[in-house]
C-alpha cells in the first residue's frame, strides 16, 4: 500500500475557525494531517514573523487520539516555520492554509495571513496552497467546496509545483447556483480606497478605525476578480520572487552618477 | 521657481531610529518633507495592517516649527495609508521608507516592514523607494549614503516609476572601502534556515525563540546578494503583482475535473 502523504494544515483565522475545521476534514481523506495553527485570529497580519517575543506551542486535547493538532501563539508564518522545524521535524509533502473566511484574491494576497503561511511553506520548498472563501462571516457556508479542495490538493501532490510558486485558490460566496468550475487566472490590479473613521475617546483624544472600499482597477477578463464575479473558482499561481524583471533594462538606463 | 516635491517619509524601526533621522535630513534637500512613522519598532511585520484595533496619530513637538512629524500607533503600511488619507489629504510626489537598520535584500523583502510601506505607497499609485543598510546595529553608521540616496530619489522624481513597481535599495555595511557604485539587480533566491531555541520559563512551561541562519541558494551574479557581497549598492525593481505568469499555461493543463 502506498504511503499516505503528510499534510501540514494551518490558517490565519485561528485553530477553532470553521474554515480550518472544514479543511482538516477534507485533508484527512487525502493524507496524514498535522495541524499547527494560530491560537487566536491573525487576519491581515501579512508576512509578519515573531522575533521580539516568545512563541508557545501546545498540543490540543482533542476527542480522537489520532488527532495531531497544535495551537501556536505566533503568526501564520511562525506556525509554518515552527510546524516544520519543531513539530514535524521534517518537510511535509503538502502545506494547505485556510479555508479563509474572506477574499484573498487580487491585492488582498499582499495583506493575507492565509497566503503568508502558504508562501512561507513555498520558501521552505514545500508545495503549498492557500484556500479562501469570499464570505467574511464566522458562520460562512463551506458546503460544496469539498470536491474542489480535494481535487486541487491531489493535483499538487501528483504534479508538484515548480520552486518558488504556490497556489492562491479563492471560492465565490455560495449562492443558489453551483460553481461554474475552475479558472486559472492572474491577480487583478486593485486596491482598497481607505476610509479612516475618526472618533473621540472618553478622555477626549482622537483615534481612528481603518476601513475601506474595494476597487477593482482592472478590466481584464483573465483576472481572479473576473472569474469570481462570474461564479468560477479562481486559481492564481503566486510567486515570491517580487523582481519586476521586465523593468530591469529601463532601470539600467537611469543616470545614477 | 519650481514647486518643491512633497515627500512622505516613513520606516519600520520607529520614528526615533537613527536611520529615519538620516533619511529625513537627506530628503529635506530634495523637497517638502512630512514624516508619518511608527511610534515603536515594527520590524518583520510584513504587510500587516490594523483592522482589529484603534489607530492613534500624534504630531510631534519638535525643535523646529517647520517640521511636520507624526507618530502613528500602527504598522508601516498603516502609516502610509493614514499619512496619505488623514495627514497629507493628498498623494505625495514620492514616498521613501527607511533607512532600515538591516538587510531587506533577497527573501527579506517578504518579511520587511520597510518594504511593506514602500509597496503600500505603490499600491496607492505613489512612486516609492525603500532604503536599507546591511547593519542591524541601532548605532549603525549611515555616513557615505547621502549622495546615493539623494540621486536615487531625484531619479524617481524625474523619471517616475511604472504603475505597480517600487524600488528596493540596499546598501552594503560600511567598510573602509568606499561603495563601488550602484547595480540594478534581481532578488536572489534565498531563505532563512530557522533555528528554534527551546527554553523553560520559571513556571516550568516550554517556550521558543525564533532565530535562523541566512542561506543564499542562488549562484547568479545578477542578484542583489551578489552585488552587496561585492560592495555595490543594489536596486531591485519590486512588483506587487505576485502572479507567476509563466506558469499559467502549465496550470491550464492540469486535470481539475
Amino acid at each position: 500500500m502506498k504511503k499516505r502523504p503528510l499534510i501540514l494544515v494551518t490558517n490565519d483565522d485561528g485553530i477553532t475557525a470553521p474554515g480550518i475545521r472544514k479543511l482538516i476534514q477534507i485533508m484527512k481523506e487525502v493524507g496524514e494531517v498535522v495541524v499547527v495553527a494560530p491560537s487566536s485570529p491573525q487576519s491581515a497580519k501579512g508576512h509578519a514573523i515573531t522575533l521580539d517575543a516568545t512563541l508557545h506551542v501546545n498540543r490540543l486535547k482533542t476527542p480522537s487520539a489520532t488527532d495531531n493538532e497544535y495551537e501556536c501563539s505566533g503568526t501564520p508564518a511562525d506556525c509554518v516555520k515552527i510546524g516544520i522545524k519543531e513539530v514535524l521535524k521534517r518537510k511535509p509533502d503538502l502545506c494547505v492554509s485556510g479555508i479563509n473566511h474572506g477574499s484573498n484574491a487580487s491585492i488582498n494576497v499582499i495583506y493575507s495571513g492565509t497566503m503568508s503561511a502558504a508562501i512561507e511553506a513555498g520558501i521552505e520548498g514545500v508545495p503549498s496552497i492557500g484556500f479562501s472563501l469570499l464570505d467574511y462571516d464566522w458562520n460562512a457556508n463551506f458546503e460544496g467546496l469539498e470536491s474542489y479542495v480535494k481535487t486541487i490538493a491531489l493535483n499538487v501532490l501528483s504534479n508538484g509545483l515548480p520552486d518558488g510558486i504556490v497556489l492562491n485558490v479563492n471560492f465565490p460566496k455560495l449562492s443558489k447556483e453551483p460553481f461554474k468550475g475552475i479558472k486559472v487566472a492572474r491577480q487583478a490590479r486593485a486596491n482598497w480606497n481607505e476610509k479612516f473613521e475618526k472618533r473621540i475617546n472618553p478622555m477626549g483624544k482622537d483615534y481612528y478605525w481603518l476601513s475601506g472600499v474595494f476597487e477593482n482597477l482592472d478590466g481584464g477578463e483573465d483576472t481572479d476578480e473576473f472569474a469570481l464575479e462570474n461564479n468560477y473558482i479562481s486559481i492564481v499561481p503566486v510567486q515570491f520572487d517580487l523582481t519586476a524583471h521586465h523593468f530591469i533594462d529601463s532601470l539600467n538606463n537611469w543616470k545614477f552618477s
